[in-house]
């Protein structure tokens, strides 16, 4: 019941750190989907708490609106397309790719009946969504996905997180658990002792890590070809936005002359999208930059590293349902350890963003509702 | 996040609608069970909130009664029928068809102890149940069925409806839904952009639709003869009490004068009585006044209307999730459109009523709760 | 809606006496587990909504920690042991038996961090947990078991029970429920009209039944020989304190004098340990002071009674799903009756002593959150 100095200290700590009551940050480019899950079968998918329609044109673009119909609620991903236009289930109201109400039965005028879009924007392997203030919409912002240049092959896939994208971003910030929840997979024992250094700016949290010499397990070994020799295996976490976080590492022979050492690296980018305060989409984008010929390379790799990240998403369910029992307890805490300095960091980070947005938000609705009186229809 | 104009508007003028979370109304008549399901078997039915225990007596009367035993709250539902007398299955007090614990093991005296019995009363294939004020309880207040009259012939079912009555009310006095919900059943296309008239009056609300000319579904052109002619479908919707909603439609062959027809009705009851807020018993009573003897066409529209009305209860879950999701949320409004003038005026009726008869019982209850200072037993 | 004169008073009554919304009551020892069920597989339990990790040492002292880990709330039911050394299976901090932390990777000091350990005490077949205030976890307060004395032999079992703690305590304290709920299995319809006694004093509630002349049913009758004659069956139910119940019970020939009586006797341990407001589990140690040496006798016994106790675990569970639903409405009551007596009493109690606790633990959080000023780490 009561507790110690030190949790009593790290439950005031925790408090400044994002956790999954944390408000969703909406003025970010999600990833939405893999482009090949939308096709011209109306989908629904819960982004930042939203329903949101997707489907392609018959030209192939891709179009994102509410699902609910604004008529009577009824789920528009079970009603059907009509060339672009999808046509409510219920009581056949239209809508065009913008979200306008283009037609209601027995009734000649629509004008003005609309439901809300989000831009897309398809990024090879994925498709993009804006879910925050229409007009701060820029492509510009969508972060760069550097496995998707030219020298690299890649391979993606989706996993259903049931855990806030908070602890995903943590979990990939420090790899300590490498060495236990991954001890069987692509962990080894020296992992969680290697060296560190971090680099923690205003809004952006890196974790390097130095395990040399090390034997690298399979996933690296075999395609290396540095199986069985004294190896380096350099990581690098790096935490892009909220809406992407990449993990770059490196192999080498440390028996060889920089100079003689083959360019040998994987990239990849961990694309956590929030759902609901307590799940996420977890998308996978992996590259590397040898072998890139070789298809059966990128099987194995794909297979050993989706087995991996399974380990997080049960690891990371474990938790989740650890904090939903008791993260709203009096003697909740979270200790945090020297490791976890730049995910303490990113924490803060999500919980200000955040806040500050909230905050904004509601100046805004504060002014919109204040001036006009408006009529029911 | 921001709302458009007309957004807006719809939500200010959705708020005067019953939705889900409005109180029930208790002063009504409902169906509480179809005449063959109450037997000598205790069954449990939860109504506007209450557990109901049914049963019927040596002598075929039905009883209604509290399920929770008034002692220690064991469900009276899994205790044993001795005659006309529950015996509660847990400590064995007995009750009477009035509620009245007639005995209490080791102890002499029970008087006093009761739970609470409701006013029943069986009309032909349904059993209605009063759960208002009991003084207010009036048979003749039992809303009329004119398909159980002589010259019709009817049949009965329950289907179990995971949304609210009001969403039940509402898809019925808007048959619009009928080109797009029911494409594939007793749809056609032409239904939704037919012409309409509506009725409304303070506390009934009445919408007919005319299909004239079309082609009959099969479920109306086989037992009337209309297959393959152009044909007249005359259908109102009309919404009878809170607990009775009663769908009247004539068929006939444009060519005939109207002195040559032959008198071919259907009257369909759709009788929502509220488990919950979020729950409905659905109780269908049909009947026709041609081919009274033929028990397959009987059988035959049992069949195919049944199988219609499961895409409303398949499409009503569908709008009743997404309402349980947003229907709380800053952003939510239904818009309505020129189909929906009856069914608004009786969401708002329903409203009116709810919140009436609320203000009603408080009242009641800060009298009730005032005067006397009663002693703990 | 509006409850007759008993019925309010039994409401006004029934607000004094413990119910499934009644905090817990920390400062008792409970049963954490059969012996048999800790070994040295990590597990945890619920208990006093605190999830408990249990675990034997090598040397086979059982140990008690909380099963969150201090630093990011992974289960550590999921890690694994080394030695007696608890180690996080996410990112590896270990745990001695005190719940001190003795090592986290990357990091040469890890002093101060700890969760919280539980004092247990092995006591023949169970091992006892104190989740109260450390300071006051005296050994000597363990409520006695009387057959684990010699001359007794006993088994002991294990049920899940989906139901406040505080029902089953008043089930046991009214064996009236005998000729009803246990109608088929030990209970005999003469029972619910005997006579009893009770003796209420301000922690302790007993009961007294009995039943003579009587014929035993087959769990007592085969292993007493007394079938088929004419027996007395005396029964005290024995409130011994909030995680203990024993039922006592005796049995002779009505037709020997009292110096030919065998003794007869049988002792039942009912063992309630609160796992959250509405579960329980319900450890039974029965014993017997006869047929010692037959190991059929006690299979026999054990298995007949096991199915009556299942009887109960299904009854109360479905008073708890009543309880759930309606115990919060405004027109929710129990009507208290003559045999209900000491059970009142014994809720009233558990109420009242629930609530000294919550005072004390409130005053003590006041006076220790109020002078320091901590600084987060």
């Amino acid at each position: 019941m009561s507790l110690t100095r030190v949790q009593r200290a790290a439950q005031v700590a925790c408090r400044r750190m994002a956790d999954r009551k944390t408000p969703f940050i909406y003025n970010e480019w999600y990833v939405a989907a893999l482009t090949r899950e939308v096709s011209r079968e109306l989908m629904s998918r819960t982004i930042l708490d939203q329903q949101v329609l997707l489907f392609r044109k018959e030209d192939g673009t891709p179009v994102a609106l509410n699902n609910r119909c604004g008529h009577r609620s009824f789920p528009l991903s079970r009603s059907t397309l009509d060339g672009d236009t999808v046509v409510c289930g219920y009581h056949g109201l239209r809508y065009n790719e913008k979200g306008e109400c283009v037609e209601v039965p027995s009734q000649c005028n629509c004008s003005g009946i609309s439901i809300r879009s989000y831009p897309v924007h398809q990024q090879g392997p994925v498709i993009w969504i804006w879910m925050g203030e229409a007009e701060q919409a820029d492509l510009e912002k969508i972060p760069a996905m550097p496995m998707l240049e030219e020298g690299w092959v890649t391979s993606e896939d989706y996993m259903d997180l049931k855990c806030s994208y908070v602890y995903l971003h943590e979990n990939l910030l420090d790899l300590t658990h490498l060495s236990f929840l991954h001890a069987n997979t692509f962990g080894t024992p020296d992992y969680a002792r290697a060296n560190f250094d971090t680099d923690i700016s205003e809004d952006r949290f890196l974790l390097k890590r130095y395990v040399v010499p090390t034997r690298l397990p399979p996933v690296w070994a075999k395609p290396t070809g540095l199986e069985d020799k004294d190896a380096a295996r350099i990581t690098t976490s790096d935490f892009v936005s909220p809406a992407l976080h990449i993990v770059h590492a490196e192999f080498y022979d440390i028996s060889l002359d920089e100079s003689e050492r083959p360019d040998q690296r994987i990239k990849t980018a961990h694309i956590p999208t929030p759902a609901t305060a307590d799940r996420t989409h977890y998308f996978v984008v992996h590259g590397r930059n040898f072998a890139l010929e070789e298809d059966e390379v990128t099987d194995f790799m794909h297979q050993q590293l989706m087995a991996a990240f399974q380990e997080d998403v049960v690891g990371l369910q474990a938790v989740s349902e650890m904090i939903e029992e008791y993260g709203d307890s009096d003697d909740y805490y979270e200790i945090s350890v020297k490791a976890d300095a730049a995910s303490v960091a990113m924490r803060r980070y999500l919980k200000r963003r955040a806040e500050a947005e909230l905050a904004e938000r509601e100046a805004t609705a504060g002014m919109k509702n204040t001036p006009t009186q408006l009529t029911p229809v």
